[in-house]
């Protein structure tokens, strides 16, 4: 086999065999295949697409170039979730103990990441003491034990998709829905879920800016995980806006705590609700989705999902008392109020804006090096549909640095445009694909 | 400025400016830009194509990146020809000297290239004692004095051309016709030629393989030669068997002399003097096409022509007494026949298979370092239309080693498609593009 041949036939729109892709991978993580090979036939099929055949081919390809975790050691079916981003996405930290304490084991491998705001690993750093680099050994046992384990990433997980990510992101070619719908997939089948529950975002927020498009990777990916013997729902969701009201590491964290005590934001709740119902209907643990929900609800109602989180925050060394005192967390120095220039209703909210004034603020990663700063963010204090009276606070600044709150307040202000005729707020989940 | 935003920019189908091409072609050149950058961005083009003013500023950009050669020394206006490749293409020994000898002046460098016979260079080569290594002054010098000379290219022209075309030939992205365009005419363009006459040969013998895409290609050339101040005409011509017939290095010498002597075959005559008659034409040595043609005939009928021949090989060392005496040239030391295994008339010749017949002989290079047998190759007996009794001859096979020449046998037996009814032999001219 020759890549160039490979190239040549992707180019004339011929969809490449299993064994032609396998062949690719295989000798690309090897070091045979040049990059300049590679990023012509990215970009022949940025134009040319692939079939659902070959994107799960390369998939699978890509997650066997790696460690395939083995979670067998694990009773009962084990649900992975994904969100493929967005701005104030805290589910993680709400739908594990919901479902944990519903009995269906979660065993999430999380990595650190760039962007706005840390990982769900960086997050749950902010409980002093906590510790995200466990064993395999002891990841499986508290699975076994409690139900629940958050570990840091340490296998090398589908390192093929590593490398040809770097390669797209240099080359203009991130944007293909096969291509992107296999670098997800791949490392949630290397990391041994049974299972997969997608949140593909939409909207200014998200990667997806448009509904058709985020549509178009959700069903891709449900048609890869379902070839390759993963039960595997994508729900597709708003992020037109911050989803619920807090944006940064600790101020994230302790919002995920009160939406466990019952006082969460209605949008984060109803997200999470429908995430985990389709997570504990996979794990067989309920015969409907509606099913699911009603206990959901219920975790949350008796406060057993709130007693799961604590319980996991216990077993991975963090201090409990954080949990049920979220005073403890430690503040930004400085709270500074961006207030509306005129009154009327919130028509949009460049959500990426809001963001990248979290970013600015310290709390999120520009680069792998970066240490991020846990107690800064943004609260938002009106959202899509609300009204504002002029000087009124339209978000609050939680910041340890005067001219990095300057910069981010000109950027909050100028994400929100406000209208003088009534607004609908968003319809938060769109979809449902199965 | 960044490469990234480069190929996204063509990536959208958008077009670049002369600046970006500029600052692209002199980056890459440098070494500032990689090859997994520059790959990606010819597939993009492959896919959404250049506009002409992209195609120029390319072109200019190419022929600046090394030495442009000033002829400014040279009298008159000069006309550079170009064919785009073909099998039995020995029009440049045949219109070289009969334009010189109407006092227009040819001052021709040639590269060897890779192929199945040798370039010009390697052809005029096997007259003995000729030069093809000659320095600039005398170069020049000599077209002043007799109007002709012909030169192996020893300058470093368009650089960048040939750091390019080597990566697309390695990722599939050769085959896109501004690439192609912007490629030939980078060349013609640092050569320092006033006037440009193409020859774009399309058939199964020829890079272009439909009429359609040859003429596509020839109007993006004259588009991008007048473009950039060089009048500039192509003509589309029949490469559907080999030109002439004889296909080989001292063969094709020995075809080409007894053209100018009058003995010639009458396709080759009538391309070269397509050829020939818009050099005159754009060199202002006739007020028409036709009248030009006339003139022509008349330097093969006088003798002119073949004077010039003798009076040019002189001049670069070689023994003209080849030239009167073709029995001189050495020949192979086997002939071998491929005969007809039925009757009927030639419907179709593949001619690519002619000409990998010839480089099987050891008539041409498969590497740069590859040596050429100059003796060997094929001459053609029947052409399309021609009858041919079974049994009778369609080819006649020079080479030196036994294996080589039943391999060759075997390709041109393949080559040819035998049919009952009669066949129209193709037309040689098949368009002009002004």
């Amino acid at each position: 086999m020759r890549m160039y041949d490979l190239i040549e036939k992707k180019k004339q729109n011929k969809a490449l065999s299993k064994e032609e892709i396998q062949w690719f991978i295989e000798h690309y993580i090897n070091g045979d295949i040049p990059d300049y090979q590679v990023s012509a036939f990215m970009m022949a099929i940025y134009f040319n697409g692939m079939t659902d055949e070959e994107t799960s081919h390369l998939t699978l390809s890509m997650a066997e170039s790696g460690e395939m975790l083995s979670l067998e050691g694990i009773e009962g079916i084990i649900v992975d979730k994904h969100s493929t981003g967005g701005v104030g996405d805290k589910t993680t930290l709400v739908v594990a103990p919901m479902v944990a304490s519903l009995g269906v084991p979660v065993a999430k491998m999380s990595g650190r990441g760039l962007g706005h705001t840390g990982g769900t690993i960086d997050k749950l750093e902010s409980i002093p003491g906590f510790q995200t680099s466990i064993p395999i050994e002891q990841f499986i046992d508290n699975v076994n034990s409690i139900k629940i384990a958050i570990a840091g990433q340490t296998a090398n997980l589908a390192p093929a998709d590593k490398k040809l990510y770097a390669l797209r992101d240099v080359t203009a070619t991130v944007n293909q829905r096969s291509l992107i719908a296999s670098s997800i997939m791949s490392k949630k089948i290397a990391s041994g879920a049974d299972a997969i529950v997608l949140d593909v975002k939409v909207g200014t927020g998200a990667f997806m800016k448009n509904e058709p498009e985020a549509v178009e990777l959700a069903e891709i990916m449900v048609s890869i995980g379902k070839k390759l013997g993963r039960d595997t729902t994508a729900i597709i969701s708003d992020m037109n806006q911050p989803l619920g009201f807090a944006v940064g590491n600790n101020l994230e964290v302790i919002e995920a705590i009160n939406t466990l005590n019952g006082n969460g934001p209605k949008d984060l709740l109803e997200v999470s609700l429908e995430l985990a119902s389709h997570m504990v209907y996979h794990a067989k643990k309920a015969s409907s989705i509606e099913e699911a929900k009603k206990m959901l609800q219920e975790t949350i109602d008796n406060g057993s999902a709130l007693k799961k989180f604590m319980e996991f925050v216990k077993d991975q060394g963090g201090d409990e008392s954080y949990v049920s005192d979220t005073t403890k967390f430690q503040g930004a120095s400085f709270k500074e109020a961006v207030n509306a220039k005129s009154s009327g209703y919130i028509a949009s909210i460049e959500a990426e804006q809001i963001g990248y004034s979290a970013l600015v603020l310290g709390g999120g990663r520009e680069t792998k090096e970066s240490v991020i700063d846990l107690s800064v963010g943004v609260i938002i204090e009106k959202k899509i549909g609300d009204y504002v009276a002029k000087g009124e606070p339209l978000a609050i600044i939680h910041g340890n640095d005067s001219t990095k709150i300057a910069n981010a307040k000109a950027l909050i202000q100028d994400a929100y445009v406000i209208s003088e005729t009534e607004v609908e707020p968003p319809q938060i989940i769109k979809k449902v694909i199965t």
